[in-house]
């Protein structure tokens, strides 16, 4: 298959780009920029005017934004095969966070105006473009949720569970790992890293899990799911994730 | 001015509203019904099957989620000229959050059917919703922000940044008040109503603010400005308010 066969694909595989019209796949594909990064890398600064958006083909991207006084909260923690800053085509508004390579990384950029021009152009778009954002949107209202009724324990026991394919069958040792450093683990879940520690003993002693390093067995599914899931409106599996 | 002129008004007033098309506003006006509700009424319920949105005529709408273990996270407290339950509209989803009313209130319900079928026939109002929601989504990522690096003293100051007038010309002894009990707005911005009173003593201190029952005096707005917002990104007067 050629490079533009696997790029096409690739924008495809994303829930945005699912059923573009193939007139926008093209010219993407051909606007596209691979881009290499080094861990620590910024991609984008938060407010400034939204000129590209990016598709993530290699490591992980951290969105922030960050206080007068240095400190950051984080948006989210993006892997590969997800979007960034394509929010921006939505209300033609300047990115909405900062974006940063958490490793060495490889990117996909394009052009904004292309996804932006197209949700003017094609009311389907426009369409399936509202029914994502609104996902996220409610995404974001259940992060609230969990950030207020969650606590750190639970908050660490509902990342694991969201680690977990939708599809899971077994209920008894199954094994994860943390896909990223604890430390961002904890930034992403606004725990404060002197409280982490003592927040995976507490989840490890009560809901029967077992961390070794990045490593985890989850010993009982149902264990978990009732101890995470008490402190929230859902039960598990979530219906939000993407 | 007959009633129905009035009802057109009001529902243009609202954002979403505000450029839908007449056929829209008039099928809307119809079918609508008004509701009185006895305060600790509530309108309608987290995941249900959405059949409704709303429009506050008078009193304040909290809308919330419940955990199962019996706990609320507030998703909004909305005043009079606000829609409730719209977002529902843009993806056929079910009600994402219970609402109720937390005074004597009145309110317009209207066939959440009718706002859903213009999205799939008007490409402008599509794009318009699409807006909308995306600022909606941008308001979200910025209370998260807030939970995340402001301090309670900051929370309170930054919810009372906002009450004032977008066109605020003074920055001395600027009156205002808490429009509906501490102990709501305590829930609505996350925090212990044990630790509130302690955090608006504080903030009065610092930010040089007096506070007797609801009605506040904000002696320096610069000093509360530069008190609350050193913990956000964001600068005073912040744009994303709607």
């Amino acid at each position: 298959m050629s490079e533009q066969t696997d790029l096409s694909n690739a924008l495809r595989s994303t829930f945005l780009l699912a059923k573009a019209p193939d007139s926008l796949i093209e010219k993407l594909v051909t606007h596209s920029k691979s881009e290499k990064l080094s861990k620590g890398q910024i991609i984008i600064i938060h407010d400034d005017p939204a000129e590209h958006f990016f598709f993530i083909k290699k490591g992980w991207i951290k969105t922030y934004r960050e206080s007068e006084d240095g400190h950051q909260s984080i948006v989210d923690i993006l892997h590969p095969g997800q979007l960034f800053a394509e929010d921006s085509a939505f209300d033609d508004s300047p990115y909405a966070y900062t974006a940063e390579a958490t490793e060495d990384s490889e990117i996909l950029s394009m052009p904004i105006s292309l996804l932006s021009q197209n949700i003017q152009t094609s009311p389907d778009m426009a369409r399936h473009a509202l029914r994502y954002i609104s996902l996220k949107q409610k995404q974001k209202i259940h992060e609230i949720e969990h950030m207020t009724l969650q606590s750190a324990a639970q908050k660490i026991g509902c990342f694991i569970l969201r680690l977990l394919k939708p599809n899971q069958t077994e209920t008894i040792n199954i094994e994860t790992r943390f896909p990223y450093d604890k430390t961002l683990v904890a930034a992403k879940l606004g725990i404060q890293p002197e409280t982490f520690s003592r927040a995976l003993k507490k989840l490890k002693d009560t809901a029967n899990l077992s961390i070794k390093g990045s490593a985890i067995t989850i010993h009982d599914l149902n264990a978990l799911s009732q101890f995470t899931c008490s402190a929230c409106s859902a039960k598990y599996p979530c219906k939000d994730r993407q």
